[in-house]
């Protein structure tokens, strides 16, 4: 079956068994049948045990094919060594959506991961989806149903959410209850065996109960899949994710300067950016974005309107608003004037507007509602202290007056204080309008949205560009140096790959003695360069192993010599292949274009400045392939070099459709060839517009 | 009278008179009185009244003459218009401090700061210190007095905390009594006509009450005083801070890079960095780490042990942890063994510690205490999550205890979770233990206050060095530029003084005619650089204005014409002075080194990579003249270019002590003449070690 037809069924059961329900409190079966009833499902429910009975008044059944009319979902909670037999008996019985809350699979070890590629066979032999195992449950507050063994269930809202892990989930749940936040969907992910983030991402986007996507992530299971999925989304819904493990892959081997600058999280930092997905540094940032979004509009720019009574707020709140890249709105006049007829003339009317310390309710209201009437505010941000004249909750009413006549600008509450915020606060949550204690939480959450709002107005449907290559010359050469069991191309192989490729190189030619090393040289025109061609020595000059600026048979003749007897002072092990001679090219600035691979997402593509200093600048950035026209561009464009090369203080700009095109170039060849790893363009020489590219150093790396 | 005796009065007063004191509900008069009163002052109170009568059943006093005894302090809140009057009365009267709570003097303009000037001199006059005016008032909770009109009195605790706005205050009161954070000394500063930051933080460091100091502010009133008074109690107690108005000043005009690379807020930065203060991005950070320092002694290192019943907020944490400079602790041998021994099989012994989702209050002590006790611990942080089997008041019980055998280290709980939470919330705080719902929070707080025992034990009290230069020189050239009414010196004089300040500088000479050009081009030897002198050009090669290389009478007198011509062309209303003559210096690595002045903090010096791209590659560094030798070597090495002059890659280092010299003489030079409101030397060129430096082109601008 298709999963999301599945998950169709897992959101909107006709019916559920629980398969491992219990009469006695503690139990998780018994705590799932509670919160099933409890949560007011109107399905039909079928408690499953042996040991037949009643539960909760309801008719228990010793097995599932006990039951006699249809079944959509079952969950399962039974020990973990009975789970492959339910499993079969339930697809037997045509249930269309499993949810496992079982633990002790994947992440026992390998007999765990057995049993789970078993549940994948048997998910696609009865066409049934399965959720988990080894998680918390799944909630649906439309339907409703609870059918997970939370304390409590959420508030109806319009978040879905979706975490990997468990435990977590029942926090944010108990502090979302206090907090009122609402969900539409509470999905607990578990090992992700058969559905995965990429499933129920795609779902919510297509569920009507839900505006809001929210997760949290420690891996993700197809990085390609995620990637097209989250892009089919984000148009209509923001998603905002958590994804930890950070530091957990810690530093990981490389040989190439890619390999080593794309740090182990690289990877979904730009993939998230790729696909306008946008990411919270911390879970609490996850739900105050949340919170400002669920019964609000997104702010449809940048421009923020600041009312306070007091300026120091005023002050920290515009700091906050301009390190998150909002802007302090320009107010209309029509507004300042309205502002000065009728607030104090102590008062500032402009933004951030002081209404003083002696404002009262009314002050407040018509600020924020000449505010939210202004087309020059996208977002309202209202501060309060409690000073000796201040009525905190008259103040917080009129806001929740003002949000109802003007519902489409997001509207937010800083009310600075603790005690005397009490009733405030349940006003204002209640009314929908979101509060924080200071201004920074509040500035950062409405700055996320905006950002979302760009992301998504940025994704573009471009198709890959796709250029005549000659595939058969690189297959060729990839198949003699496996043949040869090397990983680590020769220059002259790595040259001639990228030269089939399309990319304009420095020509070079492996010479195996001197006297060949002068004829290539001729060949090729003098002045030429000579460089030690093994695949042992990966930082030639350190150890004398180039030459540059040979301007006579002589003169190579001697280098010849030369770099041989460095190599075997320096490094008297390396495997030698003999000396490339290289065609020496014009200077220009020195850019690095490579690529690594990453295990989620595969080909990561890098662009930067290059040069030896390459990893000390390291002023580079990464997009992964197959990449767009627009992809290469803001690749080019992220980076500081990016400006240098548009050309600054009078320059002449260089040649950036020749350097998008090496890219691109770049990137189809590591599209086309799983076996290429790693590759290092560095440099790369740059020249003026029209002038084009040259590859001077091409290191090229291959797979097992 | 000295400012510390004074504000000794302030902070234990004998007696207390109230001006202005009212009977009436509402007024500030009588919320003053009455926190008085409540907060259990034990010296004598005097209302003071034109009215008499009496005041929650004390005598009124027509005036303060009509006071028999001695009077310590008055606080003032009367009209703004009377203040004066009032002043001067208890300055007859003998009184030692003043707190003017009334408003309406600098903030409403010219009129209010000439009152403040009469403050001023009534305040030499008669040997008093006054707080504010402006200003929320005073509160020490262990005299214990409350001189202010706050709702309610903070909880005795030992943060001393002094904020510039009186609103803000109002708010993180309320907040502190809902979060119990308890306070030594609470201060509005107002706006700090007499007694301002540093007058306190001095106050703060002498007295016992306090271990932790917190400020708001907006502005600092002497940049030098702060600084000096901060390094002399950084030692005994953290200075954390925060600053708002970054974005406040905007962007301001500057001629020179360094001006130009300064932002409005650089200073400060520098300044807290310079003498050891924290400053915290936001309000929230910055009670974060108040909450975990107040009964907690320092972390004694960045060692974090982590405690959890689920996965998913440890990772979190370590997250966390690695990003904000903390360390995940290995755990001793012994400690393992004995998790081992104790914890079911499937908990994780290694940190983070997984003591799984059917962890136990007294698993989490054992694990807790293990923690506590380990040598190889710095501070614990304990993770929980309401999980099925989870006891969180029982946990948070044990924790206490916990503290309670190990107080020595920090010890900070993470409770996920909202209302099941409440309770464990109170058991925590009550018990001395700061709880937090997120783990990002926590751990920020634990970073900062291990990152300020670090910046306290930097603090070095080396002296500064002083160079032998020719300041006769340098003063007559300025004289003469002066004289001539320019702001811009010519390259000539700018070399010149840099030279007089024995910086070792590429010669040059003005020429006024071809050939007096040939003439000095000789002196000097071939090749040499011509350069227009003119102080309205400030880019000069962009126009043609500079000609390198040339070797040659002819070559000179060519060049010479040359950039005469294109200065004509493109800036023919240029004042010109002549062509520079300068000897060729040999290439090296290029630097910049700069002065700006900031009108808080003096010279604000600069280093960084220089050359023609310097404002675009921006890799530069600060510090507040005069600087010490390790000043000089921490701002080369706060630069990537500090990176490239040690020697990257088998690089021979560049002349590391000839840069340190050179920053050091600019220093002195911009310390002793106060004119030179910017330098810049750019570039300057560095060598190989023991080979020097070079200033290539030396910018000055003075001050009017």
């Amino acid at each position: 079956m298709d999963r999301q037809k599945g998950i169709d069924y897992l959101f909107n059961p006709r019916s559920i068994a629980v398969i491992g329900a219990s009469a006695t409190r503690g139990k998780l079966g018994n705590d799932v049948l509670r919160n099933l009833v409890d949560s007011g499902y109107s399905g039909r429910i079928y408690p499953v045990n042996p040991r037949s009975g009643e539960i909760l008044g309801m008719k228990v059944y010793r097995s599932i094919s006990d039951i006699a009319n249809s079944l959509d979902v079952a969950i399962i909670v039974i020990p973990a060594e009975r789970v492959l037999e339910a499993v079969e008996e339930c697809g037997k019985k045509g249930a269309k959506a499993l949810v496992i809350i079982t633990a002790g699979f994947k992440e026992i070890g390998h007999e765990g991961q057995e049993a789970e590629k078993k549940l994948i066979e048997l998910a696609e032999k009865y066409e049934m989806v399965i959720q988990g195992p080894n998680c918390l449950g799944i909630i649906n507050t439309s339907a409703p149903y609870n059918a997970s063994f939370s304390a409590g269930t959420p508030r109806k809202g319009s978040i879905a959410f979706a975490s990997q892990s468990g435990a977590l989930m029942t926090g944010i749940l108990d502090w979302s209850l206090m907090e009122k936040i609402g969900f539409s969907k509470f999905v607990s992910l578990g090992n992700k065996a058969h559905l995965d983030e990429s499933d129920f991402i795609e779902a919510f986007g297509r569920d009507p109960d839900s505006t809001f996507i929210l997760l949290y992530i420690e891996s993700v299971v197809d990085g390609r899949k995620f990637m097209e999925v989250c892009r089919k989304v984000i148009p209509s819904k923001p998603i905002f994710v958590v994804k930890s493990g950070v530091s957990a892959a810690g530093a990981r081997a490389a040989s190439s300067h890619t390999g080593s600058l794309a740090g182990s999280d690289t990877a979904y930092d730009v993939a998230f950016k790729q696909c306008g997905v946008r990411r919270a540094s911390n879970m609490a940032a996850l739900f105050d974005v949340a919170s400002v979004f669920d019964d609000m509009y997104l702010p449809s720019g940048n421009r923020v309107a600041i009312i306070t009574n007091a300026g120091g707020p005023g002050i920290l709140t515009t700091d906050a608003c301009e390190a998150s890249g909002l802007q302090i709105a320009k107010l209309s006049s029509e507004t300042i004037e309205y502002l000065k007829k009728n607030l104090p003339p102590a008062a500032s009317v402009f933004n951030p507007i002081d209404a003083l310390g002696t404002a009262q309710p009314e002050d407040y209201a018509l600020c924020v509602e000449a505010s939210l009437s202004d087309e020059n505010v996208d977002s309202v941000i209202v501060l309060l202290t409690p000073q000796a004249m201040t009525k905190e909750s008259e103040t917080a009413q009129v806001l929740v007056e003002s949000h109802r006549k003007y519902p489409n600008k997001p509207l937010v509450a800083v009310f600075m204080g603790g005690n005397s915020m009490v009733y405030p606060r349940i006003i204002l949550t209640e009314g929908g309008i979101p509060i924080f204690d200071f201004p920074e939480r509040a500035v950062h959450a409405i700055a996320e949205l905006y950002h979302y709002t760009i992301s998504r107005d940025n994704l573009k449907h471009e198709s890959i560009p796709s250029f005549k290559v000659d595939k058969k010359k690189v297959t060729e050469i990839i198949k003699a140096v496996k043949k040869d069991k090397r990983r680590v191309l020769l220059g002259s192989e790595a040259h001639a790959i990228a030269e089939a490729y399309g990319i304009p190189v420095a020509r070079i030619r492996l010479a195996t003695s001197s006297e060949e090393a002068k004829i290539l040289a001729e060949e090729l025109g003098y002045p030429v360069v000579l460089k030690i061609a093994s695949p042992d020595i990966i930082h030639k000059s350190d150890i004398g192993g180039i030459r540059i600026g040979l301007e006579s048979p002589d003169e190579v003749e001697d280098a010849f010599l030369q770099i041989l007897d460095n190599v075997k002072a320096h490094m008297p092990n390396a495997m030698i292949y003999g000396v490339d001679v290289q065609e020496m090219v014009d200077q220009g600035k020195e850019l690095i274009i490579g690529c690594s691979r990453d295990v989620q997402f595969g080909p990561l593509v890098m662009f930067g400045a290059g040069g030896i200093f390459v990893n000390f600048l390291k002023d580079v950035a990464f997009r992964l392939a197959p990449m767009t026209r627009s992809d290469a561009s803001d690749v080019i464009m992220e980076t500081k070099m990016g400006t240098l090369l548009k050309g600054v203080r009078g320059e002449v700009p260089s040649d950036i459709t020749a350097i998008e095109d090496t890219i691109l170039r770049i990137s189809q060849l590591v599209t086309e060839y799983e076996e290429i790893v790693e590759l290092d363009i560095n440099p790369a020489f740059a020249y003026e517009r029209g002038k084009g590219v040259s590859a001077v150093d091409v290191k090229i790396t291959i797979g097992g």
